[in-house]
């Protein structure tokens, strides 16, 4: 079973674009047991164009070709299917009607331009595309499916969902599927986890395929099986996991640690403020990403001076004078004064050194206090983090959230990260 | 002239990882007037990478292979080129070298699985690689020079303006290159420009490049010659251009809308405060992303409930009573609340309902209320984003960073999204 990828457009060899589209089917397709042997990518070009489709067509079983369904002279993906199967193009009526009813929804006039997008090789059935204006299309040649996709993600991932991953399945029905289990974690690397599964799991058995994905900030794992009667041994493998690593994990599917922090005080009917310095707002506007955010979050304050320190948030001026911006005193002292103002429950305080500027042999770049808890228990850590500005910044803010994470769940081990990032 | 990529990995076909390399390549030999002619993804399959390889370099003048440098047993460039040359591996004393040093700087012990990555076709010849422990390697196949370039995009990169481009000009020397003048523009889309450029400008001629890039929140022009002797019509053109759409360009190069707004403010000896709702802190965290920021940022409100807007920022409670926290009254309040307790010079308060629950007939989901400006000169301004919710906050902190960019620019015009955007 050979499926092959073909994605055409300029913009993809010059590199204003970035392709995520494969990406997208590659995913799509796995769960069912699909896998995609090879991708090309070519520009907007007739002739490489046709002989990389017929190469394709020779070689497997499955073709997806990505792109070329647009309005302009560029969009040649219809053509170049048509002159592959030695096929015309003809005005297809539900494409026509498709158009229609999308100016329609839009709000704009059927043009010339736009028509053309109903012009499709005549042997070649119609994909619906529920978003955009071009519909997908696909043909049989030489015994092989090619299935013509737009380019627009969007409405990529909706046809994949609403018929391709079906009409895949339906000429090339594979016996295997993948049943995944996915666990979202902060604080642990991908040869942590491997070395930690060879070294104490190590009758994990090759039925239960364990796979990782780097996001920032989460590292989520993949526990996967191939068939429905291993579900079993797969739900015990992840209950071996987490009775190992559980104080890592912030949920499944594709939770983040905002939304877990969010869930977990509401729980909790508990409320957060936040008082930031060298983390200029980023904690706040990630609680508030989330939809919902209002019943937890009232307040956030961005501290970034010390004289806004000592006015807003009531930190003693002599704290200041005495042990400077970045340190224990007065990111307690934020935290003391955020909790009072705001009248929340739950403070994160922090006050660190960004850069690249304002670093000392004492206080280092990348030196920063954090403060979190609640106005009878409020911890301290003093960590280092090394990188540039923004990696700075993004780091303390999933650190942060996470270690309001560990105290409202109650967890009590100490993270990884502290020992790795404690100052030397 | 024909180069093609080679793009090896797993990760690459499985979904788990988005291939940006071959768009920074792309990049980086465009402005030398390389183009690439297709790009080829596979896994890693020793049979089908030498195939792959086999055909390209029949096809090619330039071969750039990418990834597969790594110490595992996954990493088999080094060994397919081999093949590929009829060569054997031998261990580079200069890569054992590299290597001894790259492992003392980081503080770790060679292993066996590091010094992999010393054996090399005995006919390459090394690429040093400035950051990371995989050298690059180079060979002559069949008049074809294939370049063996590490996955990791910091390696590529460095070593791309460190050696690569100049390895295939030395071996393939072009008479053309591009010179590109940047224009980062907010407020415009591409089709707006192309259309102004077709009407207004239209003995724009053909040895002038313009093209798009389509960032976010940003639109970027480039401006491109072939010819030093072109210099002064680019220029020209590039004034033509800025006469009419000279209120939507805030800068060249990678210039952002935050750093704009920094380097005024700094410019004009003036202080900031943000006082937001709906936004949550992400206009002050894109501010508070640029080094030097504390020069003119001292202090940022998150007032998220309306008990905060009353607590922290002094709005009257008859205010949010009678005319709902998304109101001109309120924004004025939270606008003038923020700069008196702050002491800033200007102010930007934004109120607004991001969704997706929250909204009504009168004020449904996506209404916004911004007020900025001085203590003396506050303006207001509503509208509507429609979109999903962080879509919509990111959306509401271009357009706030924005209109204080218009401000303190003086910019008197009124900005295309104004007109867009009004509630109907």
């Amino acid at each position: 079973m050979i499926i092959q990828l073909l994605l055409t457009g300029n913009e993809l060899m010059s590199g204003h674009t970035v392709d995520s589209n494969s990406a997208v089917i590659a995913e799509k397709l796995l769960p069912f047991g699909y896998r995609i042997h090879k991708k090309t990518t070519v520009g907007d070009d007739r002739t490489l164009l046709i002989s990389e489709l017929t190469n394709m067509i020779e070689q497997s079983n499955v073709v997806i070709v990505n792109g070329g369904l647009g309005p302009t002279v560029d969009d040649l993906t219809a053509e170049i299917l048509a002159t592959v199967l030695k096929d015309e193009l003809e005005e297809k009526k539900v494409a026509v009607e498709h158009l229609t009813e999308w100016c329609a929804r839009i709000g704009i006039e059927l043009s010339d331009e736009n028509l053309k997008q109903a012009f499709l090789p005549s042997l070649s059935q119609i994909i619906p595309n529920p978003i955009g204006s071009a519909v997908g299309f696909y043909a049989i040649a030489n015994d092989c499916l090619v299935i013509c996709t737009p380019g627009v993600p969007s409405e990529l991932n909706a046809m994949l969902d609403e018929s391709i991953v079906d009409l895949i399945i339906e000429h090339f029905p594979l016996n295997t599927r993948a049943y995944t289990l996915r666990l979202q974690t902060y604080g642990l690397g991908e040869s942590s986890v491997q070395r930690l599964v060879n070294q104490e799991l190590s009758d994990w058995p090759e039925s239960v395929e364990l796979s990782f994905r780097a996001g920032f900030p989460n590292l989520e794992l993949k526990i996967s099986v191939c068939s429905e009667d291993d579900i079993p041994l797969q739900k015990h493998w992840e209950q071996r996991l987490r009775d190992k690593i559980g104080d890592y994990i912030i949920g499944t599917e594709s939770c983040s640690l905002q939304e877990c922090v969010i869930d977990l005080l509401r729980t909790h009917g508990k409320t957060i403020t936040t008082i930031e310095s060298c983390t200029g707002g980023l904690i706040a506007s990630q609680l508030t990403q989330i939809a919902g955010a209002s019943d937890v979050f009232e307040a956030g304050f961005v501290t970034y001076s010390n004289s806004i320190k000592q006015r807003v948030v009531a930190v003693d001026e002599h704290l200041l004078a005495q042990h400077g911006a970045v340190s224990e005193e007065v990111v307690l002292a934020m935290a003391r004064g955020g909790l009072e103002l705001s009248s929340a429950n739950y403070a994160i305080a922090v006050s660190g050194i960004a850069g690249p500027g304002g670093g000392s042999d004492e206080k280092p770049v990348g030196t920063v206090w954090i403060a979190w808890g609640t106005a009878d228990k409020l911890k301290t850590m003093q960590l280092v983090i090394k990188g540039n500005r923004l990696w700075f910044q993004k780091r303390v803010a999933a650190i942060c959230l996470d270690l309001i994470r560990r105290e409202l769940d109650q967890i009590e081990s100490e993270p990884l990260y502290l020992a790795r990032n404690r100052p030397k």
